[in-house]
């Protein structure tokens, strides 16, 4: 990709506030829900952030609306474009399409028909090309070639990772106080967004990030102080495949309280719970952080603790 | 049972308001959730009020809770009883361990265990006997003569009815002006107390009940200005096998604007997209009046229209 992924200042809380503002009227200010009978079971008070209630099905719309919103007149005219088949394809698609501009989404030929479908029906237009990172890359650098469309990554991009803080700006607003906060991380523009909303609006709030045992990149990561890539990672959840991105590597280095790891079956059980004891759907992914507040359990006795619940764009076998 | 089921004064729009100030900081102010794909769909802007997130999982414990806490002390302390194993059964255990009184659910010995579990679950006594309506109401006459507990009809008791409008009265707070409410029809609790509270707080709302095809006594009921009893219904939603109440009948024949029938494929397919598009479980009664608005489509362009999503008791498996 070249020029299209150089290194950037990483955004700060002004960007978030600004983001907020940008949003407006445009993204859904989701609800925020609890369940006592999970608080006693994390010995906690949890408040979720149901980002799983996003337009588009996930947090990555605030992040792809934030990047598309913020390009000038003649730079959104030529179109936006990505390789993500997941949740921030779908986010952009759907962004690009409020703004009225192109949206381009590189798609490995092996991606289910359900993706492609999920892509296109928010109007933006499928490429296809071998299943390799390198092969995307090359079809990606070529479209920009071709159609001069702005490059907009998934997690790497600033304007994206304060799009993503304004969801805990909102749980911080609605719940109050919260001693800390908890998002998946995958490649980090969540988490990295959260953080920078709690470093600015509620500086006493400790934010941890929840992974994976089978996808520990971030973990390896903050504990050496040097990104790890992820490898062979292995997991229920999809969307936290990818590596930490180097942008929000440095935002947590500075700010983020610590990783959490945990198992795919406390996983699955924490999906299974929010099916049944708070009636909502979620991916996999999203149940990481109830997770890490139900394992040993993880929070102080009573502590008040916001959870983003990331996505909801799931089969609707719930198991 | 005798004199605990005699006629008795229909409530009115005063006993909805002193429920509403009665269940504040017991009863979840449930959110009210909205899907621009679902609106595009139905052709009208739809307002879903989630009581499948209420306590005990379904709107149910609006009315049990005005129940329960409307007694006086030595009354209350006797306990409460029922003979519903659904929801009612598990709203009124929960509202009576709120109030620290006891609770007792005769039900049927072939009733699923996992409802028994629920009931239970909320420290209420399950009481077995024979699987009919007569062995039913002979076993709760005799709990009323031992214990004096106080019986709790599901649908006819006035507190119940009253208690029940306030999720309609949150609602048209909250959604601002609507031409329309829509809820589902069994015994007829709910969408009598809806139609008290349209009637009290906005006049000029249409209040329509959404009934199964393969239950349709309230229709015909209303059609023909006598009650007729639900025989050998026929239908998935579970929640809606129950006949017309005779309260909920004289409220109805008031103020409901009428009954529209929607068959059971229609109803399924209405609660796939609550998951897929809202990614929200509800149980199948749940899913009748979307199914309605969904039909033809039943309402006018443009209409604003608020929806109660009745209960989310329901497997996982949401298909």
């Amino acid at each position: 990709m070249g020029g299209m992924e150089r290194d950037v200042d990483p955004p700060g809380f002004p960007e978030v506030e600004s983001a907020t503002r940008r949003l407006e009227g445009i993204v859904h200010r989701t609800p925020v829900l609890t369940s006592r009978t999970l608080d006693r079971m994390a010995g906690a008070r949890l408040f979720f952030k149901c980002e799983n209630f996003q337009r588009s099905g996930s947090f990555k719309f605030r992040g792809a609306c934030n990047a598309v919103f913020s390009l000038g007149r003649e730079e959104a005219a030529r179109g936006v474009l990505t390789h993500s088949s997941g949740n921030h394809g779908q986010a952009l698609a759907l962004a690009a399409r409020i703004r009225g501009i192109p949206a381009f989404v590189v798609m490995p030929e092996n991606a289910p028909g359900i993706k492609r479908e999920a892509v296109e029906g928010y109007g933006a237009r499928v490429v296809f090309c071998a299943p390799s990172l390198e092969a995307r890359e090359r079809e990606a650098s070529r479209l920009h070639e071709e159609t001069g469309a702005v490059f907009i990554h998934p997690y790497e991009d600033p304007r994206v990772i304060a799009g993503q803080g304004t969801a805990a700006l909102e749980l911080l607003e609605e719940a109050g106080d919260l001693d800390y906060l908890a998002a998946p991380v995958g490649g980090g523009g969540l988490l990295a967004g959260t953080c920078l909303a709690a470093r600015g609006r509620s500086p006493g709030t400790r934010v941890y990030g929840a992974e994976p045992e089978g996808a520990d990149d971030a973990f390896r990561s903050l504990r050496d102080g040097c990104l790890h890539p992820s490898i062979e990672p292995r997991t229920v959840c999809d969307g936290l495949l990818t590596s930490l991105g180097r942008t929000p590597f440095a935002i947590l280095k500075a700010c983020c309280a610590g990783i959490r790891l945990v198992g795919d079956e406390s996983i699955l059980r924490a999906r299974r719970l929010l099916g049944e004891r708070m009636k909502i759907l979620c991916e996999p992914s999203a149940a990481v952080p109830l997770a890490v507040a139900l394992e040993a359990p993880f929070f102080p006795e009573g502590a008040r603790v916001g959870i983003i619940l990331s996505g909801g764009n799931t089969s609707l076998d719930a198991r």
